[in-house]
């Protein structure tokens, strides 16, 4: 059962909601989920205790909202960038840079995503195993192009992997610029043509 | 720098030294790395304070330790399992399936690791440039089987992310078994078969 949050209700509220969000991807990123405690949240976010629990109920409702959040920004950084586009092989790529220059504009987020082994494995698992089933759902959708005669769902998490550990490879270089972003995703894309691609 | 650990030197010392060593496993997987103190390891270890501090001069310095036991290991395994194998194609299915083998015996081993983000993430670089580095030197040497057109760094860091995230795969079955690492592997080969061999 996931912690339920609650909307903001005005703009101020908004403002708070939003410092009490940020306050907890830094601190969650920084010391991780179990050394960060509701107390060290409101002092970062520099909002009432009382305001904390106008929004949230718990430690965990802030985390369950991160986790969602960052799922919903990631699909959407995905889908803006694959707006339009028809063939699987552009989606495939788009969605890859779209995602990893989600990360490097959001680098909290690996460890934000990964502190869940940490929080509760089931929301690890829960959390790749909703990608996979929708990456599996929209590879269905392109048996012309895409080889039939590879499991997929294991192909979702080969594509999980691939844009992840590239990912990784771009936060890891001093001051990523897009360009070397254009680079990884085209090598990848190398590989993702002949071997997934018919 | 690292910080140093001693080696036991009387069998009853290495009985400690490995209690120790457990109990670190469990702990910093389970809690993480900042909210276990070296009591809650003595305690779970069952050892004195000073038997601690014989092996190791922090909390820090188990955690180096563990970070590199797991990388030293999960070497030796894919070692084991590619001796005498001749094509680098035998060497990549093999050291995948016995990385994913690693993963299934030490499910611990992939939250240890990925601690390393929260402890310190320069730690998390090193380990994964440095398995890129031996990866990209170990390809070079199959020139006539890789192809020459994608960039092994890239190559690298596809290939440690088809092996983690095809292993996490296996870890989120209940109850996995060697046919259904078989399985994964043999799909993950079709795709670089054609993607990343000649």
């Amino acid at each position: 059962m996931k912690e339920k949050f609650r909307h903001a209700k005005t703009k101020v509220g908004e403002k708070s909601f939003n410092k009490i969000v940020k306050a907890g991807k830094i601190l969650f990123a920084k010391s991780g989920y179990h050394s960060t405690s509701i107390n060290d949240i409101i002092a970062k976010a520099n909002v009432a205790v009382g305001t904390y629990y106008i929004y949230f109920n718990s430690k965990l409702a802030l985390y369950h909202y991160l986790l969602d959040e960052y799922q919903e920004k990631i699909r959407e950084a995905a889908r803006e960038a694959t707006q339009g586009l028809t063939t699987r092989r552009e989606i495939e790529r788009e969605g890859l840079k779209a995602f990893i220059m989600y990360a490097m504009k959001e680098p909290l987020a690996y460890k934000v995503i990964w502190e869940s082994l940490f929080v509760n494995q089931d929301l690890f698992i829960d959390y790749y195993s909703r990608f996979s089933k929708s990456y599996i759902e929209n590879l269905k959708k392109f048996k012309t192009e895409v080889r039939e005669d590879i499991d997929l769902e294991t192909v979702s998490f080969i594509l999980m992997g691939i844009a992840n550990f590239v990912g990784l490879q771009i936060l890891f270089k001093d001051n990523p610029h897009e360009k070397d972003v254009d680079f990884v995703v085209n090598e990848s894309m190398k590989l993702l043509d002949r071997g997934l691609f018919k």
